[in-house]
């Protein structure tokens, strides 16, 4: 609970019709996509840097937590107030501040789309390649702190790869600039990259420069059908070895189609075991040369058929279909946990295998889709939080596929960061010496733990 | 002057002779390829991870300064010992590890030597872009400490764009392992590219694992030649203003060319004052569209001459031109600033026409090249160190173009790290809050600063 002093503090701030403290207002702001969810004291929803930074200052001086966020679709319980305090919900900071046509860059306040930042970008024929299935509601902001990724990960990297510039506003509420529009820069410690990803717990994300690059010229995509996930998976990785890095590679397992076309039909096979999705992006010649390289791999790797999208129509139909795929997912069950342990490319047939190992050991329902041409997996376990009996086998499930990642030279998460859902997981990565290194920092700059409290790792050891 | 009870520490650690303390010895390891030199204690040429790990766990006992030091080509004074200490000499960890054809990465021992890693992975068909121009005798560790730039910068983005994994020891001799062979990876704060330009001063970088792409099926190269360096700049500009990103794109200016021409003559024009440098590689079908295009660009630039390279040994003798600058510079004049200031890339015109008024201002001759496709220019200014007065001249001049880069949106450093030289220009650009956030975090993980001290910013205000 906040006191009414400092609930007056906010208003005067933020003005009195940005703080909300209504049961059902605050309700809204307690959840994000994952299955938990906590009810913060109060919501905020600052205007300016400047209100931010006045926001900080007070619930530090006061030891009241502070979680910045965006469109609330983490997937890994970033934004759940555990502890109380303030939600401050970017929601207004929503203005594209500038495309910049000569030097390639936007600058964007966090708040806004990500799907409507893309559209506006491409209306100038520049490109804003990171792509999270959430864009429609996701904000630039959100992907930033959680450096969010998507199916072009596999080409043109993460959101972390495109943001040259950030405003900042720090712990004890300093306003912070680093890095700019331009495109080297090795002044000082790398604090961008610090920022980006560390999940609202080391700073504010007030205003986010990226880099744009050229709209390709043509793009077009295939669906490869296979009687077996394994061949599938194999075929990920032949096309990796074959020196191809597409401009997404998507794997998707029987129970993932069979879900998305009961759900919004687009023609996905319903009599195959597995399928990859393809996009290839460049100039109009390449593109054409690479995807009939790629028919060629997959048909050595046993597919039962090739289907080339014969124009943009028929590919957007497919992909609306894989983006389905979260809705799908969340329709056919009443808890559903997507995780996305990531694996080096070439150890995609072996995490497939130990999943399904997995999920017959627990009997569960898992199906696999995942942006397989970088190694991300998304094993979906389809469960009910109401069966305690199920939910200890689902435990278990998780922390098994988590160790086979790591097993496997892999990564607790490729895109959906460690929030409250991974935490746990840390020190089997890092170990005790990692996670102090990581404590160091934070404590270093945000002494009273005041920003996104208990996110990634606990500042004392144990869970 | 470490005691003899250390030397002999050191001694067991790592062999006795593979420890130096002879002054013949300490002179080789006290100077950069800056101007700047002082004498380390002791120089130790560890073998292993561990030895590193035991040097550092004395040496923070004992409150002795550790500096890296790779191959020694740093032009920023990053690895000179100026509180002496224990120089830690990496040339005898120089394998490369592994070439992962299925995953396209490497992993790699910190004093493998930049250019031989590019023979390597070439031969596989594969490709590693980072291409500083000392890259016959710098190291991947040093790369990475430093975040090497270089000319291909421009499409393929510099080191840290292709680090995946490190192995650091950190400043209490802990041994770290951040990031590995995933492509992507949001698992806790990004320490890897904290570690990554830092420049020795977080930890010592003991093991790297890097990206690979494709090799390129064609390259070509174009030599474009402007009367004014106006024109040349302009159409830097414009080329990227077209959305095409060249793999590199080089301004020089009369000077630069003379100088390289009475050095190691390869065919540079002599009778104009700017010319650009263009490579352009990908498919064989795209290079020849993109490189038609370039042309027509420059010629709207108001070229005087386009030349494209027939074949790639006219190309290579061209490239090798250009990386003769810097031996070309260092033969025409006692002492040389060679500088990195970088702007927004469509301030290419601005930053050049205010270098030559510094130039006239100060009376100083200051030939001009640079990665200008990036805006990372390299203003070098000729002088003689034993001039007095006219190194006053030089000082004005380098504050005066600093103050002009970071005036136009630009930084300190696109490449070559602040170390000892751009340290006094640190609070420009960040101001003493954002040195500070810096400082917390370099006492939070080194609270004894002997990691590399002095180097970035002095950890207490003032110079």
């Amino acid at each position: 609970m906040i006191s009414s002093t400092v609930a007056e503090q906010l208003r005067r701030i933020a003005g009195k019709e940005n703080v909300f403290t209504e049961p059902e207002d605050l309700t809204c702001y307690s959840y994000d996509s994952t299955h938990l969810s906590a009810l913060p004291d109060v919501v905020v929803a600052p205007l300016t840097t400047a209100e931010i930074s006045e926001i900080v200052k007070l619930a530090n001086a006061e030891r009241i937590p502070v979680i910045p966020r965006g469109g609330g679709t983490c997937l890994s319980g970033g934004t759940i107030p555990t502890d109380g305090g303030i939600i401050l919900a970017l929601h207004r900071m929503n203005k594209i501040l500038e495309i910049d046509q000569d030097n390639l860059t936007a600058t964007v306040q966090p708040g806004v789309i990500t799907a409507t930042f893309h559209q506006a970008v491409e209306k100038e024929g520049l490109f804003y390649p990171p792509d999270p299935q959430s864009m429609l509601m996701s904000t630039i902001g959100g992907n930033v702190a959680e450096n969010a990724g998507g199916p072009r990960g596999v080409k043109y990297g993460v959101t972390k790869d495109y943001v040259l510039g950030l405003e900042v506003v720090t712990p004890t509420g300093g306003i912070l600039r680093v890095g700019g529009k331009t495109i080297k820069n090795v002044s000082g410690y790398d604090l961008m990259r610090l920022f980006a990803g560390s999940e609202g717990t080391l700073g504010i994300i007030t205003e986010i420069t990226v880099r744009l690059v050229p709209l390709p010229e043509a793009k077009r995509t295939l669906l490869a059908m296979f009687d077996t996930l394994d061949d599938a998976a194999a075929a990920v990785s032949s096309i990796i070895k074959h020196r191809i890095i597409p401009t997404t590679l998507e794997l998707m397992d029987h129970k993932i189609m069979e879900l998305i076309e009961s759900f919004k039909p687009v023609g996905f096979p319903m009599d195959v075991e597995g399928a990859i999705l393809i996009e290839v992006d460049g100039s109009e010649h390449d593109v054409n040369k690479q995807i009939d390289k790629v028919a060629e791999i997959c048909a050595a790797c046993r597919s039962r058929e090739v289907k080339v999208a014969k124009d943009q129509a028929e590919a957007a139909q497919l992909w609306a279909g894989r983006r389905s795929a979260f809705g799908a997912l969340c329709k056919s069950a009443r808890t559903v946990f997507v995780e996305d342990a990531t694996v080096p490319r070439s150890k995609v047939p072996d995490i497939v295998k130990r999943i399904q190992e997995i999920a017959r050991k627990y009997d569960l329902v898992i199906p696999i889709l995942g942006h397989t041409g970088d190694g991300n997996m998304h094993p979906n376990i389809l469960t009910d939080e109401r069966n305690a009996e199920e939910m200890k086998r689902v435990d278990a499930a998780i922390d098994e596929m988590f160790e086979a990642a790591l097993a496997l030279g892999g990564t607790l998460s490729g895109e959906h960061g460690i929030g409250l859902i991974k935490r746990k997981y840390m020190p089997w990565q890092f170990g005790e010496e990692g996670l102090d290194f990581m404590r160091s920092i934070k404590r270093s700059v945000d002494p009273n733990n005041i920003l996104n409290p208990g996110k990634m790792f606990l500042m004392e050891k144990g869970e």
